[in-house]
């Protein structure tokens, strides 16, 4: 009853469906995906790993955007299998853009970007991997592995290996380079790689991506619906890679794809260069208020999270807290008020954090200085 | 990454995904639609209008069936438009029935019962109409409308005539029968009539099935997602057509479905011939507890509700309640004690319930006695 | 550790306590009591019956103002028992005021008006009964019970009849005027009644108040802590009685009362004079949109309310709904919209409701007329 | 009216109130504290710091039991100061045991123990102190400091220094030993700290524990309602602290208090002895399943928590997660699974993590080893 139809003779209309009833009974949690801009860059939210029933996904392309609009990403991409078609006996289109021509279509009453991509879908080595800001998808059907990351060059593609640490081509779960991959990067077929996979994050593949200079990625690689796969209802998100971008454009979220500007979003932890990480952690804190407890050296201090991110951050300062021993949290969107012991009273003094959800390196996490001025 | 499958070679797998994570921040409100069972019968909760991608719906068959899982359906049918197949260009299936083997297949490995059936979909009059319990879709693709119902009648279908109150055929939204569906009645050709169909509702189809005995159906009509659709992450839930049934099968339910054993739940709102409502409604109250409140003449009295429906009532006992004085509500899967003013202590009483969202008639309302017995 | 007191001296201090810290794991319902006010009249939330350690509660005055200011109240009255003080040995305090003294001082920094009041509490005739803007509680110690009245009258006290409807003193619960209480109205000396008492609401008592043009109140009666008695945590409220008053000033709530100009708020239930109830229920509804469904004669009309009751209201306009059959709730604090079936396309038109949690009488519901205009 | 008093006549009754209705648009976060035995010890919660009308608080002890009840605590004290009666105008009581008297009254019909004590309040040093177990408070009324702990050392009591990083006291609000706490410890006449007080938590304080063999006591101080300051409604909880004592009674707890096994629980922190931290973090964690994914090399286990705290814990196991990078969660009373890289499929393992809420020592964090059997 959803299409405005009568008989035989298709209408195409706006009507408006009835608004959605009330459902007063319960509230359910936020769920667009939520990073303040940094200093200097603009924060997109963007799923770069995105299947439908194109190739082995369960949807059609409309439920994509709806959740992607639902999650208030700024990008995504379809990224069918190339050579998996499990539905090709009742979807035997011969056109590999299809999914991204109804997506880009899908989209257009919306504020949300479409970068065209699709998945390369090989055994290890490579694997599989995904080429994104492509021209058309068919002409990636190519039988050698080689050749058709050399045609994704030459379309322009920015190019990512997928879940290296997938145990159904790696057994052990563990993210390493085969010389085939070596060959990729060296000739800048290959630009970056999966550390977060949905629901799986891979302490190699980061050491890989540093050691390689490749950009981290976070991607749903999203088959289902969403909705069920991260437990929105319960609060949950999918993984994305949060790009920092001089602008909110496909051109200028290639560029900084390319110059490796990502943070990848998973569960409750960022990952990526401890730069960028930086810059998102920086762009989310700020003290709103600071003064002393009546006439005692305990200084009030209340900071504010405008980011989506729980932050757990150890205390480094040097001063202790009478309000924190352990754990100090900053939950999202909210103030958290600190009562630092600064011993004598101070007019300014810098806190100093450990964001221990903030990863910069298998064994790194971000230190941050937070500098803060006392009003009398 | 879902099915585990290396290079160009399918591997079927049961391999167990990594379990979710936890969600810790927020607690979902439970979806499964619950109904207690009767005396006589089983309440089977179905949802006899749903379309996936073999018609004019946005996702595959294993959606549909998650979904309903979810909602602890007992029966599905997948209901494609025979004639209207706007995917047809990337979906050029020729076989109508497609839909139902696969949805018949992802039900495998779960307690849910599969109907075969499928939407004639035409101009008003007849407009659109399910057939239940078909044989074979395909032979149901006949230019003539009054053949298509006979046809259907020859596989043994139970047909109902959809959304009789859609704005797109009937712009006044009023529920009326034409002399062709006076013919399809008298013929034994169209027995059930949608008095709810997705966010809709209507008086007048009610009218209809209780002047002409067509049994009363609910369905979702379900194109997109059901939890967008209704608000499930909120509370909502899809509606539905509960079925008084002799035992949970297939051939139970088309029994019920002929004699006409049904109550249609949408919203909070339970419809039906009042014999069929006041069977639910009876089977989920009883008396958990009572007794007088120390020597006074007022009895503290405790009535269960095992059902989904939140009970609006009004007190026609005849007895003031010390309580309530406008409506008294029996929240769902939850336990409400009443203080019931008998004037004397008795040792046992009526009281007697006028419950607003049990509508047996456009302006019915179905009224019911509880016994209560007092402990001493 | 709350005082700021060193060794035996106490040094009276404005230190900020510790911020109180993020509690991020559940977010606790609205509490405030909210209902705007009328084309009128200011409408004031005013809890007129609360007891202190200093009869027979079991907290501090100073609870009892941060209980209102939780509760958004604009004014509140302690009303100690006058002759009952189980607490007398260890507050063995002369001085009948003392209660309503502290509470004042307590309010002072917040925006909370505090009516001097008592509990004159008596055996029935005339039971309990509590007397407003008096001068001097201490004058209100007198044996004879018509005495009291009169002196509460001397200091131009409004007073009114508590509880009617208590098991303690009427064994069946039903309130019911004696001669005593007939003399009290005849001589000016009694001007309300509690229709509504902490968990009790009482059919005879509104009965009896529409019969003698008697104020209708309703109060919490509160001893233990109101959080714990209403269910704050759960959504729950205090019941009060709802004031309509010229201003926000103790002397137009003295007016107001006086001019029976009150409607009780009892958990989801507005109990009050008609012409009162209507004045609520008008203030907090209006039509935030409306136009027809495409070329359809059905207008989605969709309504504020921006109250805190849920109204729950049969639709009597004449329209059939499309959205809605039985009930219609029009949730607090949030907008519906209804799909009204006008047969052919109007400029405007009116719905009608029966508000049935708005009560104004016994059997009495309140009906109300929303005119519509429509958009084109 | 909720004693059943008519006149000026009291009747003693258990008249039953109205059951409390129903509450349906909110669910309460649970708010009963709950940590499992450990394999030798009960674990109890108890809080050893609360103030009535009887010194500086601002409710009567009924309301204390009501809470305690409600946190589901074992063991309470009253502990009002000696020495500060800033109500002595309104209750003028002579007896400094009436408090406890009452308190052990109320909480006869519940399954709450409640210990004898009292606050010794003098300018630092000493500061404020406790005195639990006592048998007469009056008899603590002596001027001099260190004859009061002198006459309660005589009369058995434990006694602890409370809020010793309390900023009126020490305006840098560093808890320090002086030369006269020296002078207690050394003669027995002091055996714990408060490192947990009402809002705060002070690393000096653990920190002079630890060096002095002090019982570690986490208190809430509560003046006002624990609803309030602890923001109940949202999640939150009083401190308390975990007694680990051989039996659930007023000896044991004693025994357990002066043989220092407590571990404080403050916000999301415990901190303690290690040996205390371990035994309940230990007897809260256990392995609920453990198999490897299909044929692979990464193990899926389930640790299941039933305790209060929401463990922050890193991974110092040596195996990657395929799960987590940064943190890992294991939350309250719930099961999280981990998918744990083995490198190859191995019988059993260890998981080893670094508990960053299960503080030990200012810098030290509890580390503990996990055992995994895998099932086959």
């Amino acid at each position: 009853m959803k299409t405005y139809w009568t008989g035989l003779a298709i209408v195409l209309s706006s009507l408006a469906l009835p608004a959605q009833h009330n459902h007063p009974h319960a509230h359910a949690p936020a769920r667009d995906i939520d990073f303040p801009d940094t200093e200097e860059y603009r924060v997109l939210a963007c799923d770069f790993h995105i299947h439908t029933v194109f190739s082995d996904g369960s949807v059609w392309p409309d439920i994509r955007i709806q959740e992607a609009v639902r999650d208030s990403l700024d990008a995504v991409a379809m990224t069918e299998h190339l050579e998996y078609q499990p539905h090709a006996d009742d979807l035997p289109h011969p056109d590999r853009n299809r999914s991204h021509v109804l997506a880009e279509q899908y989209a257009r009453p919306y504020d949300l970007l479409v970068v065209q991509g699709a998945e390369i879908t090989r055994s290890l080595p490579p694997g599989h991997s995904n080429a994104l800001f492509i021209e058309d998808a068919n002409r990636l059907l190519i039988a050698d592995s080689l050749a058709v990351f050399e045609e994704a060059h030459r379309q322009g593609a920015f190019t990512f290996w997928n879940h290296p640490n997938w145990v159904a081509q790696r057994p052990d779960g563990v993210a390493e380079l085969t010389p085939f991959h070596r060959y990729l990067i060296d000739n800048d077929l290959l630009h970056g790689i999966e550390v977060v996979n949905d629901l799986t994050i891979s302490a190699e593949a980061l050491q890989v991506a540093l050691d390689n200079d490749l950009t981290i990625m976070g991607t749903s690689d999203i088959h289902g619906l969403v909705d069920y796969q991260y437990g929105i209802a319960e609060g949950g998100h999918r993984p994305v890679t949060l790009v920092l971008a001089a602008e909110r454009s496909v051109e200028a979220i290639r560029e900084a794809l390319f110059a490796g500007r990502t943070v990848a979003w998973f569960e409750n932890t960022l990952v990526g260069r401890e730069e960028n990480v930086r810059r998102v952690v920086a762009g989310s804190l700020s003290v709103a208020e600071a003064h002393y407890q009546g006439p005692s050296a305990v200084a009030d201090v209340t900071l504010r999270n405008d980011s989506d991110a729980d932050y757990t951050v150890e205390n480094v300062s040097g001063y202790s807290l009478q309000s924190d021993l352990g754990l100090l949290h900053l939950p999202p969107h909210s103030e958290t008020t600190l009562n630092v012991m600064t011993l004598e009273r101070l007019g300014a003094f810098d806190l100093r954090f450990r964001v221990l959800n903030a990863v910069t390196g298998v064994e790194e996490r971000l230190e941050i200085t937070v500098p803060v001025a006392v009003t009398e």
